[in-house]
């Protein structure tokens, strides 16, 4: 029956997170902290080091590296000293730290979350606060070595994490001869490089229209690039194809990336990755920086990865992964046009990783040229599609991995046993068993069932066994049988033990 | 043979990173993630389960909470839309996430970044972006039982660290009780409490000067004050002593907090952890919200940990952990006047963890009541620490933790065997070994010795091993000699078992 003038008159305090962030916990938060040990370990098998930088950089070392997205950086507020921002990606601040350190050569990696003020789409994962997870080597060394072992921490961690994945690679040299090869002009070639990466959410019709009537592309032109860019297969076949052809060949820059690729070809069938890369002439990524080999991640089937349990389809973000929301932005429109796209479900999911060589961008902070490449896992849309297979597959959501719940239950003179089940806590404690029990002095037995919740074992405690020196160890997860069986006695003193091999 | 003109003549970018911050890699970042790693293992052994927050919040939602060290807090830029400041602790967003979801109990950990715009002290590990990490137990429960709880992570976290530390414990209502008995007017309890609170830097005359001369209290009633406040000793020696005090204990707070201490010494028993615990009527913590039992930590024997191997005496950061930087003003008052403070080297050390119960800070969101109680630990204090003992022990500073290092040799014939130790690593990282090798295609012997460094394992790749199937597996260290000898021949097929078995 409450009125209007029931509301409270005072104006409460607007309780939720800024636009575009989220907080985590409960099983989103153990997943999350699942996947990031799980790419953590690869990283560390590969030698790799962690680097862990400011969240906020000077706004100097991040000006002049995003292009026009820089509009989306959080600024902080002037309060007299420097200018600052939060970081915009983890890219820029790993060349600005091997610049100021001046490291020759590093494998490093890096969590952490980046910032940008974009539209957010929560609902999709689109964030504003939202997690990169970067696996770089720095150095100079013999070519194609680095890049090879990037791309087999690439299958590890999916492999890892049970994902079906391909690995789509193209190189920047060989794209870039190839247009030129075709007739477009050296200034025109970036533009169309972009059109040519719409070609996996788009038909080369689409494309094609897109060259001509809005770039002014001669139709010829646009044809023989056509000719080209609709071509992938695997890295030997094209690579066949593609030194077959005497006129692409006599292009200096297509000559030197083809001696790349076919070196990396050597290199991944030593590292057995070979069977999962496809090499896709239509692909170009976003980023100016790359110079070399360039590289997409895809989930190979992700409709069936993707129905969850009720039936509904789990939508994955559509935000970029590592390199700017020039990506995101593609893949925002694309999945805009999905049904002209046709209807594969791999054209909406997006790629879950993605990377490249980046010769120069460590030098333009006006010291050394250190040659890196690396990849940039795409964690929040990694976290989303994990998340559908496991409620599809109905696992449980435990939102706290306790192993122990210590009870305790007696008759009408029950004190509780708070102190016995401290203690008995105590001994599980030291010996590094997760354990609980309930904050009450005279928990009723139902109650602390109830309390126990999902963990697997119970040790419930009673005045006469404990007088024996004994307690009962009890396996959960009976239901209604859980109350009625009280579980097998077990010496005070093997109870540690009998509880490690439960937990085995 | 530079001249002035020879300087470049464009201003190169200042490549640092911002006041008060810094970056994190190498042994460091190792000992960092082995302190997270250690501390997190002991919230999960305790039912903890973790929460990540976004690094910005709703201005409003932090306004209010900080008193006078509002003025520290970072704000973003207006750029339209919503006002946002960084983080400033832990414990506010934690309120803030149970307010508005509602959660009626949970035991939470966090460890994160937080952001004060104070004046840094990189050198003492005082940091203007610094660590915390927060375990604190929510809910309604029956009294003392989460409080122990607390106390008994703390002695397991330190512990776990090999830290030989004494928990300092007061009652919030036992302190107030104390000062209206001993005549302070009500509105003076706080400042009073203050100028007590620094009783563990300075000698009892100059506190009780501060009472007298700067805050006006009558002479008679501070030295009532200093009568009990100079008392300390395990729980239950000081609760006989307090309990036999009829005038003190016919006043309610002291009542009402002895017997919250008479229970939690009962319970610390059951925990095995009182021996740890003093009770020192002197403590009173800076911040207003507590409402009961409070804590702080403190080394034991510092000046043994601080000496560092080279004989230099390593300096602990002197911010506040976990509640405000009022503490840590006072500490760095306190250490300008070490030399009248006495030489104890714990007082200069301060606290490495400290907390309380704090019952109406979640009531401020408008929202239900809902008790706390945690435990913040100064990260950064404790890798200080950490670090200096690291370093006087002489233990390895490993950068990274590469478990194999691959090699191949070979006479004039030698082609670098690059796809061969490629396909080695390959095995090993399939077996989740942690295995490099050198990114060249005909690296020289001594090369790759120098390239593997500290990695204590070397796979010898030799011709006419391999073509018996064959290769060399070496324990490194020896020095001079590791050139010489090449190791002992190991059957291919049993290379991954045999490194296994060394690395166990």
């Amino acid at each position: 029956m409450a009125t209007p003038d029931a509301k409270p008159a005072k104006t409460a305090v607007q309780l939720k997170t800024p636009k575009g962030t989220r907080d985590w916990s409960g099983a989103d938060m153990h997943l999350r902290d699942e996947v990031f040990q799980t790419i953590t370990d690869v990283f560390k098998r590969h030698g790799g080091t962690p680097l862990d930088t400011p969240v906020f950089e000077l706004k100097e070392i991040l000006a002049g590296k995003y292009g026009e997205d820089a509009r989306l950086m959080y600024d902080l507020e002037d309060q007299g000293g420097e200018l600052c921002s939060l970081r915009f990606d983890l890219t820029v601040p790993f060349a600005r730290w091997l610049a100021m350190n001046n490291i020759q050569q590093v494998k490093r990696y890096q969590i952490a979350k980046v910032y940008r003020r974009d539209q957010p789409a929560i609902a999709r994962g689109r964030l504003r606060e939202f997690h990169q997870c970067d696996f770089d080597i720095a150095g100079v060394y013999d070519p194609m070595i680095p890049d090879a072992e990037i791309l087999r921490v690439v299958v590890e961690v999916f492999r890892a994490l049970q994902l079906d994945i391909t690995i789509k690679m193209n190189h920047r040299r060989i794209l870039d001869g190839l247009f030129a090869v075709s007739g477009v002009p050296a200034d025109r070639i970036r533009p169309i490089s972009s059109a040519v990466d719409k070609l996996d959410k788009m038909p080369w019709a689409e494309v094609k229209k897109e060259m001509v009537e809005e770039k002014g592309l001669p139709e010829d032109v646009a044809d023989r690039i056509g000719g080209y860019v609709q071509r992938s297969g695997t890295i030997r076949d094209m690579l066949k194809t593609l030194q077959a052809d005497a006129e692409l060949c006599a292009n200096g820059d297509v000559k030197a990336g083809l001696d790349d690729v076919s070196l990396l070809a050597d290199y991944l069938e030593a590292l057995e990755v070979a069977d999962t890369v496809s090499f896709d002439l239509s692909l170009a990524r976003g980023l100016d920086y790359y110079t070399g080999l360039i590289f997409e991640v895809i989930v190979n089937h992700p409709s069936s990865t993707l129905t969850t349990a009720n039936g509904t389809t789990a939508t994955i973000p559509a935000e970029s992964v590592g390199d700017g929301s020039e990506e995101g932005a593609k893949q925002q429109s694309a999945s805009k046009k999905g049904k002209k796209a046709g209807e594969d479900p791999a054209s909406q999911v997006g790629s879950i990783a993605a990377g490249g060589r980046y010769d120069n961008l460590v030098g333009m902070y006006g010291r050394r040229q250190i040659p890196c490449v690396g990849i940039s896992f795409g964690v929040d849309r990694i976290f989303t599609i994990l998340k559908a297979r496991r409620e599809q597959e109905e696992e449980s959501r435990r939102t706290r991995l306790t192993d122990v719940y210590v009870m305790a239950f007696g008759g009408k003179e029950f004190d509780g046993l708070l102190l016995e089940r401290m203690a008995v806590a105590r001994r599980l404690w030291d010996a590094g068993v997760r354990t609980e029990f309930a904050p009450k002095v005279k928990p009723r037995l139902p109650q602390q069932f109830k309390a126990a919740g999902d963990v697997p074992l119970a040790v419930i405690l009673g005045q006469d066994e404990l007088a024996a020196g004994q307690v009962r160890l009890k396996v959960l997860g009976q239901g209604e049988d859980d109350e009625k069986d009280r579980g097998r006695l077990v010496a005070m003193d093997d109870l540690v033990s009998e509880v490690k091999k439960l937990l085995l």
